[in-house]
């Protein structure tokens, strides 16, 4: 589940990829996250079944209650994606104020699932290990335990590499923003409506979008001072 | 500790404060932190003591694995940031360059002392519910689970105001970083480096801190769009 929900997030940060269309990556992204919300639903279900069928009760723990408050935000998060930024009804203007909640919203989700599977994992330990306890660090808890750190290791590195500018796909003409799949990459329009002063264009002027790409950096590192 | 840590973070987001110097800002970014830190010493030292007062092995749980590993990075980052951005010594290259790792650092470790606070909260929950047991949810299971649930929005709060673009500081001319405390605000040089096409200056014109702070956003926009 996590290295599915890993793949759809940084599905647009892989250098190879900025060569496909863009609606391709979305379609990418989207269904990477609906592999994900299969599973986590799969997974809900599983652990409720498991509950019912060992007389354990369900919800009680701090771990359900953030993990599920995670599931259903990552629903929503699924259902407006979908309907804003795949489905061709939404005006640009609604997507490109849209966009900084989504990858806010989504990053914050993945490292509240993150957090989840830690204090899952610090419960099953503590239920599991019983002779001898978890607390005689015996050889699995010491797995388990680097297990986890691992997890944080991993998660941070998603985040680094979603909130790193040089891994940002080139901006497109937002206009072009629905090509269809298949639709050459050669010159298409990747102007931005911001440029900097020693490499003034006209605003007409078409640039390729490496040049872009690394016109899109510079802004980037100029506004990441203090931001990410 | 967490709201120490946390005024520490969005120090520099508070708009009365953009009017003071930066480097009153940053004693008092630098400050807060240091107590922050003195609090995470003494909680882990009270950790170590109760834990030998009380015959329980120290260092067994991931609580405590993840929870060291966040203290060291903390300790790592409250050195760098001090030896680099605070003291005088740094070339401003260098400081430029490693803002981004500071601020993603700084946030990342956050994050994880939120997700070390909730697996402390769910294992002393375990621990400490009995009669009536954790799962059969009592009072004060609810409770502290509801605390929990805040933590949570506490935390994705606090990493909204860090990453917005307009909560963020101007930029200042990078030479004048060192500005003595008392510095009149009034006429800084706070012209940034990039301006954009519709309102282009000659890279000698002295525009206002407020004038270069929706420059700044501006920018920030247009590069947030598939960042964060």
């Amino acid at each position: 589940l996590v290295s599915v929900l890993s793949s759809a997030i940084i599905v647009y940060r892989l250098p190879w990829t900025w060569k496909c269309s863009k609606l391709l990556m979305k379609l990418i992204h989207a269904g990477l996250h609906t592999i994900a919300m299969i599973l986590a639903i799969v997974s809900v279900a599983a652990v409720f079944e498991y509950h019912n069928a060992s007389n354990i009760p369900n919800m009680y723990s701090l771990h359900s209650w953030i993990g599920l408050t995670a599931v259903i935000f990552y629903s929503l998060q699924l259902f407006l994606g979908f309907a804003v930024f795949l489905l061709p009804f939404a005006p640009v203007p609604l997507r490109a104020a849209l966009m900084p909640i989504h990858v806010y919203s989504g990053l914050t989700t993945f490292a509240t699932v993150i957090a989840t599977a830690l204090m899952g994992i610090t419960e099953k330990l503590i239920f599991s290990l019983k002779n001898p306890a978890y607390s005689a660090s015996p050889a699995e808890a010491t797995f388990v335990n680097s297990l986890g750190l691992l997890l944080v290791i991993f998660g941070a590195l998603i985040l680094w590499m979603a909130t790193r500018p040089y891994w940002k796909r080139a901006p497109e003409k937002n206009a072009k923003v629905l090509r269809p799949i298949g639709g050459t990459p050669k010159g298409k329009e990747a102007e931005s409506t911001v440029t900097n002063d020693s490499n003034a264009h006209k605003s007409d002027l078409r640039i390729s979008s490496e040049a872009a790409r690394k016109q899109n950096l510079k802004l980037d590192e100029a506004g990441q001072r203090s931001t990410m």
